[in-house]
């Protein structure tokens, strides 16, 4: 079975929402990202994942896996596997790598990582949420003729963007000029695996980002 | 044939390097980021890539890949192919794609990418250069044990992390507290491809980054 360790609404929700839609079964564990421990029993984080960061994913061999873009991948594969569906062919695997690239630089890492890191200056802050727009008006055109990412599935970097999404709209940045964009949020939030994940993580974190 | 769409000395190097290592033909094509026009005749980049980043890769298809990790491991599978290599199995291409993820954000999107920027705040610039000393520390430690990122064998993630260590150094940053990656450093760059892609692009460019 696989073991999933996450912070509350933290980034790893993606990889919840994605076994969620997989109906794979994983071990979740807590970790506390101020002292790198685990909250089950105040383990050693850092011993699972020398980074200390989330997500890692342990696999049934005892390897851990990092990066949301490959934790989020070997998902994929496993929900392939689970579920095969039509023309997963190498073209939209490459094309969901590039939504996976996308999402972590231009909204995870550019954007939210220094919107919500502690020690960001604040001019960074004034700096990356003056110029997020262009990134969510490239999803935004994106989505203007299909009703997900990759087409007429929900994929693992659908997964990723709408975490990225419910944190954007948290900080108050209003969706109105980017239709495409708001109608995608409401269509994803419906779904059963993002409802179900969404709703854990905020019983488990009922003070922070909605 | 490949057509790449770059930028001298700008990530888009980590594709060259990859290309001249796999001995893959493409088509290289000069794009001005200020103007975002094609340096070979003022076509329109953003009519091929519409968020005028580089690297762009069109396939023979006509198609267009963008994002370091998609075009990347486009062309480790194009290597796969054209020079079958032994213990190419999921787990270290799993591996591969962690050090995507890696590169991509703690040291791209997270440093370079910032430093760079010419819109980007001083205080950011300050804040991301004081930082970035755990993620080499990281790379230093994973390349303890063994010559390349994932094991014996050079990579598409080696040739990212390259490039980015390159830019790095280039920034005054000392890397005599980190040894296996100074060395490491010192081992890529005698590699020919990169030797090649570094001296065509270092000649294009000769004012700007080394």
């Amino acid at each position: 079975v696989l073991d999933l360790y996450f912070s509350p609404l933290a980034c790893s929700l993606a990889a919840r929402i994605a076994l969620g839609e997989a109906g794979l079964e994983a071990r979740y564990h807590r970790v506390d990202l101020g002292s790198k421990t685990l909250t089950e029993d105040g383990g050693d984080y850092r011993a699972i994942a020398p980074k200390g960061k989330i997500p890692a994913l342990r696999l049934e061999d005892g390897s851990v896996l990092t990066e949301n873009v490959a934790v989020l991948q070997c998902l994929a594969d496993r929900w392939a596997e689970a579920r095969p569906a039509p023309a997963a062919d190498a073209a939209s695997a490459y094309r969901q790598t590039e939504w996976l690239g996308f999402v972590s630089t231009e909204l995870h890492k550019g954007f939210l990582y220094p919107t919500f890191a502690p020690e960001s200056p604040e001019e960074t802050r004034r700096h990356v949420r003056a110029n997020v727009g262009a990134a969510l008006a490239h999803v935004d055109a994106s989505l203007a003729d299909r009703p997900w990412l990759l087409g007429d599935a929900f994929s693992v970097a659908d997964a990723y963007l709408v975490w990225a999404l419910v944190l954007t709209r948290h900080l108050g940045i209003d969706f109105a000029p980017w239709p495409a964009l708001a109608s995608y949020l409401e269509r994803a939030l419906a779904r059963p695996s993002v409802a179900a994940a969404l709703a854990i993580e905020r019983a488990l974190n009922p003070e922070k980002k909605r």
